[in-house]
């Protein structure tokens, strides 16, 4: 039994997607998490910003002696994990295991990813898809604004501008055909029923957070067996407006477990 | 003669629009800018986190001995100014000379604000009005996607997202029947034409960066009497695509004066 907590990091809000799945498939795991919510959002940074950001997050977490840790944020999935120092932490990002299903479920063999602007512009989705399925091609497109749009709480299928603006990301999806979509931001889940209305029937939708969260079955300690774990959450800017945001998206109060960090300290 | 520089600092590129206010009002002096384009935008955070972000800025831009300081982020200025050292350095926010300016052009006595939800949070703006214009009537509602619309570059009529989102905003002063508009973020001149389509003829707009530049006139030693004065650019995120930016904003090319800057540390 190892009781030592899994780690969850992300840019901001997004990564709670994570928490979720942690909490539906590891109900008895001690969980600490790192929104960098005074510094979110970090897809349409610089490559050296993210990095950066993502090393200081990484430093901060590892004082917690996690079991393993989840890299929650697409965006530090793809630019940072490669170049950061983990301390010997096994980590899972959510680009291999949201590819790896994308490849499982296609059946026409054209799947699409939605990304922030770095993420797709590192060009490692489509690159790992190579490797393990060449003959499925990928199309690849940022959806800059949903970041904003999401933690505006504008979610709703009777907002106009929502609407309109997913309508416009998932045009060229439409266009190329593709089968299946993987969501390579974990802000964009809370925006499923928007693009599912978008594209029509047909399409399955990846949930990169909760792939991610997924993949690590088998491969830790396994913790209690028995009662809930515990969950700490730790942010970079105001902890009320996270705390009552978190609270809603994860249906469960969580006053009281969430503490201010400073992770570039 | 007094040649030192005059200090800008914003959030982002917003600021800009008070250095283009700096090139046609004060040619000759020298100017430094930061742009924190690393953690932009402000609008969105906690009060706390604006204002230490400020106070770091202020720090770094010490160094340079400015002569005076803009501070063309609307969001610092309702914010954080009356909270950090300016450590003697005459100081200008966008808020007071951008209400002076309100309260001479109206006519019907009814000035709208558009602003960052922090600062609209702040009622900074209102309660400028009600001691200089008591008699002056003033709404206030913020314009959250704005700056992220703003950012990449979605400010054209022909973006039907931009103008369904504009659309939305500008309702409320319509409906107040407002005669005079502050732009209290100094993105927001970018998208001037969108607002003057949705507001119609006969209301007045106020860019704040400008008003707050123009509010320095007789206020500081003058500089060199000729010749064009030196800027130097300093961001805290990538600089090339900033000096791309800039360039294309300031209609000059600004490559070679901008340099990476870290003032958290």
């Amino acid at each position: 039994m190892d009781t030592s907590p899994i780690a969850v990091f992300d840019s901001g809000m997004g990564g709670l997607t994570a928490v979720r799945a942690l909490f539906s498939l590891f109900p008895h795991e001690n969980v600490v998490y790192l929104g960098d919510t005074g510094r979110v959002p970090y897809g349409t940074r610089s490559d050296k910003t993210i990095t950066r950001f993502t090393s200081q997050a990484f430093r901060f977490l590892r004082r917690f002696s996690p079991k393993a840790a989840v890299v929650a944020c697409g965006t530090a999935s793809t630019v940072a994990l490669s170049h950061i120092d983990c301390g010997g932490v096994p980590v899972v990002g959510v680009v291999r295991p949201s590819v790896r299903k994308a490849a499982e479920v296609t059946l026409n063999n054209k799947v699409g990813l939605i990304a922030t602007p770095a993420s797709v512009r590192s060009g490692v989705y489509p690159g790992y898809m190579k490797e393990i399925a060449p003959h499925v091609q990928m199309t690849a497109h940022h959806g800059r604004l949903l970041v904003p749009l999401a933690e505006d709480g504008r979610i709703s299928q009777d907002d106009p501008v929502a609407v309109l603006l997913i309508r416009e990301y998932m045009q060229p999806f439409i266009e190329q055909g593709v089968d299946t979509l993987i969501l390579g931001c974990t802000h964009y889940p809370l925006m499923a029923g928007l693009m599912e209305q978008a594209l029509g029937k047909g399409v399955t939708l990846i949930n990169s957070g909760y792939e991610a969260v997924a993949a690590l079955r088998g491969r830790i300690p396994r913790g209690a067996v028995e009662g809930k774990g515990t969950h700490r959450y730790y942010v970079t800017d105001d902890l009320e407006s996270f705390t009552r945001q978190a609270s809603l998206f994860l249906g469960q109060d969580i006053s009281g477990t969430v503490e201010v960090a400073s992770p570039e300290e």
